[in-house]
């Protein structure tokens, strides 16, 4: 087997969940996803397809009617983008993995923006890149920020990719627009490509956008700039498990990720297919609810979070995690393991995403009880009060 | 974008389809698929998972009672295998593209048997492998044949995977069990995997099998060889539009797939792993129908097609494909296309298979409608009186 492969990492955040296992008064709060069912409409939608028998093959890019579907609720975001920029992928992730077998070869240097989800890191790994990270920072109160000066010079005309995901899985880190506009221009003199996973956008609580959503490249980008947004029906329609996902992409790349498709997983199910079409024809309904929600989460954790001594964190501009250390506790995988075993409270561990991010935990506040939360809080604080 | 995936050629299959688009009275025989809907069972547990709300990821290995169902049904035709060594993928396709990221770096050296479906040989170059293709030679009766010295000749070793699809897509060709003894002996020495593809193997029509499957690698190999055996509920269950496949694989390697498939996909639905269960469960029921209906089609269709003036054609032993030739039209593609646009007939042309099945057709005969072939096969003779 390759060494490469040997040498991922587990995931740390498994490994927390494990520590749990056989213990029914967890409260979890480690993955990253709501524990509210996809709305029935969606699933409706499924079901109709199957009954209707819709079991065969897709386009390898996805329903013609979908491919539509995406760039018209894109084009209402973002302005105009056509569905020859769209392919339908076997989620966010797998976006993400043919967007990179498009782009780079073994042996290529890509730079990623960290902390970030597992995954973002280990895909360039799989495909023998050279990874450069330039890791965010933590400020005064707790919001992670980008060194723009660092992150540029990071990137030379020998970079062959950008990775960088905002709002940030852990961090809820956002890029700004301006932040958007000079990445742009300088990846543009230095040839690299940008690959940006928005899966977020949605998720997004400052007011300072027209559409609400967090600035995207899509944005500021040209046509045929080297731009590649992975988005994902996951976060904005409560659909993890029905992995489906989609790449925004120039238009002359959109022949080179069919063919990859075919070669990854040849199709989404059309039946699945199907409720992301109700997901996307009902987003006016859906979409605005789930926000609403999520952002009264975040209001209700973080400054619950606050009262608690010697917790330090800040809420997030978007995405669905508080994102916290504990003054005294340094090893994130440690606290970790004993809040599960100890205190009854599943997070994840903030080492899992970066070693700049060792001694903070993620807390995924996607709740559908928002006193879930609260109680999680009391657990934590119980337990800190003990050991003081 | 890479001048390895720039150099992937288009589907030639869908190329003569196209050539087909808005011909309402094409008879398509040209894709592997065949026309019956998923059975009513199996699309009613997926139902139930919708209705139940089953919509949150799943293990990255799927379902622990879906693994445990496929071991129970793989121990079942090939002896014991333990859940502990299956993994469950995003279709057939995503499993051999999740093996062979386990197996092969950029530069490897992979040995693949042809004439094979384009993905086989396709997802090797997408990782940078060098491939090295050991053909097929039709016999005087227009029946594949391995040449076994020359296969064992190429693998050397510094051979680090050999791919080979058995009973073939499209040739028909399946391997003997002497044949992959030998296989399995001489990799052994030179420390070769094997990664053999094996989703025809239900559809199997000689009775020399205890089991009534092809011979499998599973029958012969060890539990630490290196053997990786892929399979999929696409042609056994009909399943082709749900993307669920599997892998059998040796115990020490599942964890590295584990880590893989959340890097390629994450998991496969849950509601489709439940469909995937429920055909498992009924598999007595399900699968000898198919499988019998195969076979009619199959000795519907070649006796046919040896009665039509200059078709060369074998019955297979396996799979679900005539492959035939037709004297005086060496240029299978342009064939197929004339076919297509003059005749009515959908077929796949050989040349997309390998260079060394130029000239020859493959036609799918899973036809839920055995009168169907009759008619294709109507169309061709008409189309070559009319050319004679």
């Amino acid at each position: 087997m390759r060494q490469a492969v040997l040498n991922l990492e587990e995931s740390k955040i498994r490994e927390v969940a494990n520590a749990g296992m056989g213990r029914d008064d967890v409260l979890p709060f480690w993955f990253g996803e709501s524990d509210e069912v996809t709305p029935d409409a969606i699933r409706q939608a499924a079901i109709a397809a199957l009954q209707a028998g819709e079991t065969f093959y897709s386009h390898n890019l996805g329903l013609p009617a979908l491919r539509e579907a995406v760039a018209a609720y894109t084009s209402a975001l973002h302005g105009p983008v056509g569905a020859e920029r769209i392919g339908i992928t076997s989620g966010g992730v797998n976006a993400l993995i043919v967007a990179m077998q498009t782009l780079i070869d073994a042996g290529d240097d890509v730079v990623a923006v960290t902390p970030v989800w597992p995954n973002l890191t280990a895909q360039p790994r799989i495909l023998g890149a050279h990874l450069r990270c330039v890791p965010l920072r933590p400020d005064a109160q707790g919001a992670w920020q980008l060194d723009l000066p660092a992150l540029l010079a990071a990137i030379t005309p020998q970079t062959k990719l950008l990775i960088v995901n905002s709002p940030s899985n852990p961090t809820g880190w956002t890029l700004t627009r301006a932040e958007q506009t000079a990445i742009l221009a300088h990846c543009r003199q230095t040839g690299t490509w940008i690959l940006a996973d928005e899966v977020y956008e949605r998720l997004y609580y400052k007011d300072d956008t027209a559409n609400g959503a967090a600035p995207s490249f899509l944005d500021v980008a040209e046509l045929d700039d080297r731009l590649v947004v992975v988005q994902s029906f996951s976060k904005a329609f409560l659909m993890t498990g029905w992995r489906l996902g989609y790449l925004i992409m120039p238009p002359t790349m959109t022949q080179e990720v069919g063919k990859l498709i075919e070669f990854n997983t040849s199709c989404a199910p059309v039946f699945a297919q199907r409720g992301a079409l109700a997901a996307l024809a009902q987003t006016a309904d859906i979409t605005p609810p789930i926000v609403a929600h999520l952002r009264q989460c975040r209001d209700t954790l973080v400054p619950l979070l606050q009262t608690v001594p010697g917790v330090e964190t800040s809420a997030a501009p978007g995405g669905m995690y508080a994102f916290l250390r504990v003054a005294g506790f340094g090893d994130s995988l440690e606290l970790a393991k004993r809040l599960v075993t100890e205190a009854g409270l599943g997070l994840a561990p903030g080492v899992a995403f970066a070693p700049e991010a060792e001694g903070w935990l993620r807390w995924c506040f996607a709740s559908k009880d928002v006193g879930r939360l609260g109680v999680g809080v009391e657990r934590l604080w119980g337990w800190l009060a003990a050991r003081a």
